[in-house]
């Protein structure tokens, strides 16, 4: 990027709203993930028109462009890794309109998922997904790596929620896909395939989101195993059972240990612990569920049982599940954070297969996730500066999705592919479905400018 | 399509799964639409190295294939426009596998909706999509023409639940896309492109869907409005009060009347009536909701408002809704049935807009449709044999599919594009979309045989 390009860019988003600092490069070479790559130069847009002139531009002369919300991914997705130019979405963050009795949001990209939730609340609506970055990570971000959260099982991920898109095409045409409705069956859908795309076929200018009411009774439990087999069984039963817990999470022995020995939390010593919520529109609901989620506890040996009888108490048990990530993260300084996800009868068989994976190459990690749709998040501790540690590392990840994709599974649950996962993309998809993946990105990016290096493509 | 390329078909599928008699042919020239065009041969296929291997010859001497299910579609997905080769997918019929424990169900694209409902009735789960042909239409139609049903409001189209397809593309090449878990964010997501593609894309040969428990507490209530405006404001108040009714349907006194006179139904001679209900897994959640609903419909001045005390009682409300199909054909031989779809508080306006239309064209039709996901479904009755009123009913349903997409909708909500509005589709979608959307189709289908002159692709 020579210095009339640069200055080209200027013209296009204002002086005020670009950037070649080294100083204000450098954080804009990470994201979320263990990778990093600087960018060139910076850009701010703030309408979908400067999007589609710097696209034009980029086109021209032929330089990279990676499209970024709040830099939460834990993928690599947004890291440059091939420089060029940065394009931070994060001031287009206008919340354009609420239609309740349409159950619509329309917001810009660079909208951040609690600030739509706010908005929402007063209305009693909310939209589901509920990446644990909410408080920062931005809908944009949400909708390119299809992201999703706690309440998957129930409530689906992104994918699930998305109506309509205003997309710039990588050459710079602007489209708009989808529609104003809650279904249509009218054309390709060209909708869901930008979700999930990590800004490789558009960047996201506009989004159309379905909204939910949001339950109001809620029921929390937690339970406790010495037996990691029975654990992995109730989930199965429940599921059988027909219920759908809003949340149904399992945490490891690791992470149990850590949360009692670094967070000070009155844990058991056990081997698995379950975190179960229920909801519905009475209390009647969540109990009739809960009770059910219980009964199959117990019939599976689970200790300590504990179930919330207040909002308080329900908080209490949830911090539990939620402060897994910050403890975690000071027990060494660099650690990676994968989401794979296997059909939900071989959760423990997933658990276990990564604990002796990673047991046999001597690193510290902790195994905690979604059991209800089949997402463990094993977090695995390492020091970057040690070439052993890093190299068991790389090894452990590869056994890791080799095992997942022996059991049916996905590499990504929630996180997206990006640049940590690229590599291994060939284990889960053939040669067929990479080759159709490519060409379609080929035909939307024939000059390969909108975040090169990414999933494989 | 020569002697030789018979003889081929033949070879590959077997005599018994060929025809190319009169006779066996003229059934496949039709589906459920008003359109017809009698294909030249008919291959059942039974195993997908068959569809591969049809497929392959079809490129080979550029003949054209249209795939088929039931053939219940409603807009000419699977009339052999251009003649050539009619696939009919009903011999690949097997359930393949249901997981109940990974809330998955694996089969055959022939299989009947309803076979899959019955087999999953015993473990209380079920596949949510309830086309109003769910006896006899097949799951790969669903899928193909990303089916809706009466309780798309809350529970969404066939679109939510497609996990992973495995797909013939239309040289020949077998596919997986997708995965076998809840949920999966790795790669481009082809799998919804291939839902709701018609037939353009591919030929689907194996299905995995996501199950949903079955609710088994069920609320039923009926209201009847002398203004229009009322039923509207009901629909706006009932999804604003935050209740997503498992079924929310509106009638107008053109349905109610035709029931009242032809089904002999004891009906009021009022202007609209709306049908709503309610689930749970208790009898309280679908009770608080109902009673909600109620207070709604009170509020908005309705009448005769009738809850069902019995599955009997519930019964009969739902046979007035479900009889409207059945009744309605039999007023004029030629009817046709639209499926235009707004944002859910344009309703009304969408209904008194297709009132005046059709009233100047002097055709009968009743309107009845989903109010809770914004879909109505028009039929409008006319004599085939009579020009004017064929005409009549060309100018009609243009003039309804322009004022659909000037209220922000859509020209389908659930029956697809296929043929009969096909050259309506830029009225919905720009250029810039629609190119993109062939495009795509030349990038699967660079020799345009598999089912051409759909879509407007």
């Amino acid at each position: 990027m020579n210095l009339s390009i640069k200055q080209k860019l200027k013209e296009i988003v204002g002086e005020e709203n670009f950037t070649d600092d080294l100083i204000e490069l450098v954080p804009y070479a990470y994201d979320a993930s263990d990778h990093d790559h600087r960018p060139e130069a910076v850009v701010w847009p703030t309408h979908k028109e400067q999007v589609s002139q710097i696209l034009f531009l980029a086109n021209a002369h032929r330089f990279p462009v990676t499209p970024r919300g709040a830099g939460t991914g834990l993928s690599g997705g947004a890291v440059p890794v091939q420089g060029g130019l940065m394009m931070d979405l994060s001031k287009m963050n206008r919340i354009l309109d609420m239609r309740i009795a349409d159950r619509q949001a329309i917001v810009e990209p660079g909208v951040v998922y609690a600030d739509l939730e706010n908005a929402l609340t007063p209305h009693g609506f909310f939209f589901p997904p509920d990446p644990s970055s909410s408080s920062v990570c931005t809908l944009g971000g949400n909708v390119a790596t299809n992201a999703g959260g706690i309440r998957g099982a129930k409530y689906g991920t992104t994918r699930d929620y998305v109506l309509g898109l205003e997309v710039v095409l990588p050459e710079g045409q602007l489209i708009r896909t989808g529609s104003n409705c809650i279904k249509s069956a009218s054309g390709l859908d060209l909708t869901r395939l930008f979700v999930g795309s990590e800004g490789t076929l558009g960047v996201i200018t506009e989004i159309t989101l379905k909204i939910s009411p949001k339950p109001f009774a809620i029921k929390t439990a937690s339970a406790s195993f010495s037996n990691l087999g029975d654990a992995g069984q109730s989930v199965i039963e429940i599921i059988r059972s027909g219920i759908i817990p809003s949340a149904l999470e399992l945490l490891d022995e690791n992470t149990i240990r850590v949360l009692r020995d670094q967070g000070k939390m009155d844990l058991p010593q056990v081997t698995a612990m379950i975190l179960a919520e229920t909801d519905g529109y009475t209390d009647g609901e969540a109990s009739f569920q809960m009770d059910k989620v219980i009964e199959v506890l117990k019939r599976n040996h689970a200790t300590d049982i504990r179930i919330a009888r207040s909002t308080q108490e329900a908080e209490d048990l949830w911090k539990i599940r939620k402060s897994i990530g910050s403890i975690a993260a000071q027990l060494r300084t660099h650690n990676v954070s994968e989401d794979v996800t296997v059909p939900i009868s071989k959760i423990i068989d997933l658990m276990t297969g990564i604990s002796n994976i990673v047991h046999h190459y001597g690193l510290p990690f902790v195994i905690f996730g979604h059991a209800g749709d089949g997402n463990l998040h094993p977090r695995i501790m390492y020091d970057r500066s040690n070439p052993e540690q890093v190299e068991g590392l790389r090894k452990a990840v590869e056994e890791i999705f080799k095992l997942t994709c022996q059991l049916g599974g996905t590499l990504s649950g929630e996180h997206g592919i990006g640049l940590a996962k690229a590599p291994y993309l060939p284990l889960e998809h053939d040669s067929m479905n990479l080759n159709l993946m490519r060409a379609i990105k080929k035909l939307f990016d024939p000059n390969h400018i909108l975040n090169p290096g990414k999933m494989n493509l």
